[in-house]
């Protein structure tokens, strides 16, 4: 045989324990979080019923504190992890600082790695990154970068306004992406900073009043005219779009991973009550409409995970995966969505309420199709590799 | 010629004037109702302008203090209405009032027409239609109805549960569907029951957090076990369904102008943005993808528009319209939910925001889909009729 | 009331007589035609009962023969005439002569008009419209038109090849689209030329296989080096692009037309199955999923004839109604290709058969979704439209 | 890691020189078989070429001749060989044959290895299954069985009427399903014989005009009422619908394989014209829309062989995979269809020509939704199955 698609002892033990978890501990703190919104004090107290289950960070590596899984394992396991809107975040596995921890690992140095990074993993501080701003600065283009950086004598100043930055309210540091600090070809390149957010200058000026809400800290307009020395930069400055790119292709993968369990538990609430709700003289879940959606549920879980697995086996087999990812990401938030809204409507008059936590899923699910790069984006990239390749071999 | 679509000079006297009252006096209400939710203080407020343009109630008949129009001419001007969330309650043309104002001029005697239908077309009270009850209950299959209605000396005592009724809380009145009342055939039926909130035993217990937020009073469940009086019966007893069938198929159609001004709201919010976000060395509106995606919501627009108004028109025309109403239910609950699904991705990263106002009618809109008839009920019906038509005409 | 819905007696009368023709006459001869091909032996049998039947060309004139109808009213008839593949050809109202025969009604000279135009709306000879033309000539952009005119001492000289013209094999004359022939201002424009194909140097070289096979004289590729006189050219010199909207817009709903025809065929065969063929213990019709797609169907078909009538009704009113056009363009053709797509799934294992008639159906209607601009340059088109109006603040 | 994605050198070896020999040897064949069809001559050149060239029916068990590969390697060659529609016939692992292998590798006892395993694979001879009837028998709903065997003192006496039964005519044998064999419990049960096509009785009735055009044989009508000796029954009797099962889950996945194959190429076709085709200014493949269908291929393709690989593993881990395959014969043959009419679009004009083979792609791929189960059918299933483990509690 070709393949191995074998899970081994040590993954099926953890899935099974998140699994567990989730269902024990996380999914009763639910209709609480949704109806007070998800504080820090939910997060520490959940983080600490995640700390003592064992089952803590799988992504992140051993030595650091995390569970030290490859990253194909870890699709497994933060799918198990994202049954619940909150069981990333009781693992210490959510965005952004799970991408964070990912991108310090591999570029940190040691002073940053010791103040910064120790302390995320173990989930005693948070982070956010900084990157998207206003129109007409870095959004769906990041080549569109305004916030700049420019030397100092004691190091460097960083000045200009990030906006829809997820967790920034609360957060400890802030990983600032930057324009300048490029080398002597005149590119002037992009640099990236770690920034304390009790650094004078930096202030979190709003909140965006998104239909999500179940991440910690928000969606924020963040308002940044900081000096920092040398020591704040991350890895070398200039660098900062090739380290963009050691972050956002796993990045979007580990999105991916917390989604589909997320979608997956869509659509075990909605079977549940289709197999359970009679009309028209059968159960819903007899009739040609309804096993329609189902199977079509099962069908998008299926090819989104396949995938989503194959992928993850290439990125952790070491490459880059740009194209690979953007299409696992493309293919996987429709998916997931197209799951969600199925499910939804499977459950009918309750379907967008937040008792039956379909509704939060919808509301929640929607900006996954946008973020990390919106699916159109995505898809010109791809067809960029495309045509450049057949312009090439053909 | 054989077709005619010339809009009437009163007709668009009337759109242009709550197209100005929509974009002068209600928009500007917008994101204050979106932070501190829709009350009957700002209900008041916003009728009182309404009242005030003189474009008040366009559907409800002109002796009542309505605009009297026809209802192939009211689909004009609801679209109108519907630009804002918040435009069909300042012009008392809202769900769930205007659907009860159409029975109750239909059905109501001259007491209760006194009682209850003035004062609602005059903004005075607000009423709620209770019928959907929680499973096993009546829902999509509305012959599941549970809520009973026995005769007493003295009338009738009606005892059930409701849930998702909206406008319930602070409704003066409430429009109950309880199965008896039925004939010598042993059929019990169903009664249709004009009940004052007031009424001893009638007691809102509970709002479902939905995941829409700009309906006035709410998503309720509701617990009834009244005592009241032969006059308090609409129409006939027994008759319920019949009348049921009286306020659906005109309901749906006024559902489908009102969200068809939704998601042309939306469509103009995301061309305004790709028409001037600068993206990858043009504006989003020149590239290829956003084009299609406009281009997609103007062709859904003319077709939901096309085909609302003839169907509007086979119901001015007086034909009960049942498989016609089911047909434009469908398409136009679907098509909007495209329009307004393709304006969030547009829009990008704030698309998902109350700010843009999107965020909002994305949320909003999911219900459309399921309420007045499920997608999947309309169908299931018009397939139905459709092999009836054929097994017999074959 | 607003607006008017109402068919006129005559056009019903109309209706149901082609209607019946087509039973009767027309549908008894598919089967052998499938067969066989669309022979222009065929064609003239079928003319000749279609003349005989007295529905002849209800769009063209009534000086001419033809019937007379306003455009709106021609959309009733041509769906009728579509509900076979062959109906159109019977009564002289098919693509391309129906659309020449527009574009010479409002363009061609007395001369042109008793040569060419009286006798093709006879029927007695056929005729093509040679525009398009192998890449990288006008194909999605006619502006990249290679076949160029020039003049000559007698008149003019014309050259180039055309690719995809249909019914060039046994045409009695070609409408030419060449470049040139502009005036002062250096812009060369385009001029239209009636070339009849027994001129030297015109030459059908080949015939395109492509998937459909009901149109007589095929899709061909044609040579062209023909000189001929000033009385050849259509309308004035250099105005060529403008003429060709003339043809344009009428000609792409006279094709949504007819298709529309196909698509409701195609749906009454599979839903005759459906009520027919028994499986899992009940008909095919009664189950869920097939009645989704009967449902659909009958949506898709309800929405796209809504759509088609306004926008006709809007051409008949002699709007230009190039934006109204491409949106109706690629509503009808993606629409009624869902249609006869779910019809062929409907059927099952024969769905694809010519027996059934439905995979001719599906076969044939393909390229609708192509010519006549391609969905995806009506959508361009129409965005950039939307784009102009909202940039000028409309 | 826990996965494993690495193809063995061997499968590499054998990709590599089918990609070789479709490229060099079959599609060189391809529209001279557009032109004149699919005979046996054409099939016994391709298989002489086949053979010659080494890669001789991969999935065979390597004692019979085969390439003895794992089903998740066959995953890989089959849909290398799939990139022309010939190339499966070429390498002999087209179905119905390959199918019929794979089965009778399973049950057939020594004679019957001899007398038809042992020439199938070797091309000597080509089979049938015989198995979907006329309605009311059985098509979708196997158990709707008409076709029937009695036992006679000689052995059995087999009668009924098969439809739509590929390559029928031409083949050397039938496997005909009948109901009848079953045992003492009084469920008749089904029974598989082995019907040479010159026992007296076997009729090749007719062909039905499918869209398709590549099938050897094509799809006949069958009319048997044959007398065959005990020898000629497959396995047990009584035991037929166990023994469907056999082949169906596998026969599913190789046609996933061969028409993966078919939608990569039909992706590259409309890709290599894209990047060549000047339109609007720039090339087709630097155009939004035209991006957006390469990389919805791109995506599709990708989801498609993901899902593919693992379930084939599945398969190969010998799970006997009823579910799994109804998930990803649902999803792949939806999703090459897409990926197909895609590339028909992208295409233009010409995209419905044989000439660039898209337009034989499309035709011939539409049944593919509709065999082996068509995708409503195996949604029914799969939702089935859903709800029983719902219900169990799982």
């Amino acid at each position: 045989m070709s393949f191995d698609f074998t899970l081994t002892p040590r993954v099926l033990e953890w899935q099974a324990g998140i699994a567990a978890f989730i269902r024990d501990t996380v999914i009763p703190r639910e209709q609480d979080a949704f109806e007070r919104g998800v504080t820090d004090e939910l997060r520490r107290d959940l983080q600490a019923a995640g700390r003592a289950a064992g089952w803590w960070a799988p992504q992140a590596r051993a030595e650091l504190g995390g569970g030290g899984f490859a990253f194909d394992e870890t699709a497994v396991l933060l799918e198990e992890a994202g049954y619940s809107l909150l069981g990333p975040l009781a693992l210490n596995c959510a965005a952004p600082d799970e991408g964070n921890i990912h991108m310090l690992s591999e570029i940190a140095d040691d002073r940053q790695r010791d103040a910064f990074l120790v302390p995320l993993v173990a989930g005693e501080i948070r982070s956010c990154f900084a990157m998207t701003e206003p129109a007409p600065g870095a959004g769906s283009d990041p080549s569109a970068l305004r916030t700049h950086a420019r030397r100092t004598p004691k190091g460097w100043r960083v000045t200009g306004t990030k906006h829809l930055i997820t967790g920034a309210d609360g957060a400890a540091v802030a990983i600032v992406m930057a324009s300048g600090g490029g080398g002597a070809d005149g590119d002037e390149g992009a640099t990236m900073f770690l920034v304390p957010t009790s650094t004078p200058g930096f202030a979190v000026t709003g909140h965006h009043r998104t239909i999500d809400t179940t991440t910690v800290g928000g969606h924020c307009t963040v308002e940044i005219d900081v000096e920092v020395g040398d020591d704040f930069v991350l890895g070398e400055p200039g660098l900062g779009f090739r380290y963009a790119q050691v972050r956002l292709a796993p990045a979007r993968l580990t999105h991916c991973m917390r989604w589909l369990g997320v979608a997956r538990r869509a659509h075990d609430i909605a079977t549940a009550r289709a197999v359970s709700r009679e009309m028209f003289g059968s159960t819903l879940a007899a009739q040609g409409q309804a096993q329609a959606m189902i199977a079509d549920n099962e069908i998008d879980l299926a090819a989104a995970r396949a995938l989503l697995w194959q992928t993850s086996w290439q990125l952790a087999q070491g490459i880059k995966g740009g194209e690979e990812s953007s299409r696992a990401k493309v293919f996987v938030s429709e998916a997931t969505a197209r799951v969600v809204d199925r499910s939804v409507q499977l459950a009918g008059g309750l379907g967008t309420s937040e008792e039956l936590v379909l509704g939060r899923l919808y509301a929640d699910i929607r900006a996954f199709r946008i973020y990390d790069g919106a699916t159109e984006v995505h898809k010109m990239s791809i067809a960029q590799r495309v045509a450049r390749r057949q312009a090439a071999g053909a």
